[in-house]
């Protein structure tokens, strides 16, 4: 088989540019919440939320042929920066 | 403030499942890449492409207001993912 290096690796590339944007609007929308959680005085942490959303991944990882444990050590450091994000915010005087 | 937090979720697990689907069309390229790599003997691990695709990152991640160690180690499991992949199909026999 013959591909165009060059050209895979700008697709790559550009798959990458996506990935930060999205994960950019997701920490845009978990900082809302961790405000939120902040003034509701409700915990960073929501180990049954954690779980559901570990058990989708998983899930949409399977029907993506996505190896499901390489998604959920992605979704695993995505929720540990967003707690830790939760509970530096919590921390600032408001 | 005031949200309305089953609505945010949703919002968050859409995000989720876009990332999703675009690590599976990552994959797909990267395993054409893999194929090759096994038929070309070409290294699975590239030192330079790696560090420059993480200086590239840490940048897309400082424009987009996301913090550039996340963003590379995020990158860092997806590389890790990738050429564990494709010393795999090097292994395989053809």
């Amino acid at each position: 088989m013959n591909i165009d290096l060059s050209t895979v690796r700008q697709n790559i590339d550009e798959i990458d540019e996506q990935l930060i944007r999205l994960l950019a609007k997701r920490f845009e929308i978990t900082h809302q919440v961790g405000l939120y959680k902040k003034e509701h005085n409700v915990p960073p942490v929501d180990p049954e939320r954690e779980a559901r959303q570990l058990a989708r991944i998983e899930k949409l990882a399977q029907d993506a042929g996505l190896s499901p444990d390489f998604a959920k050590a992605i979704l695993r450091l995505v929720i540990d920066e967003t707690v830790a994000n939760h509970k530096r915010l919590r921390e600032q005087s408001s």
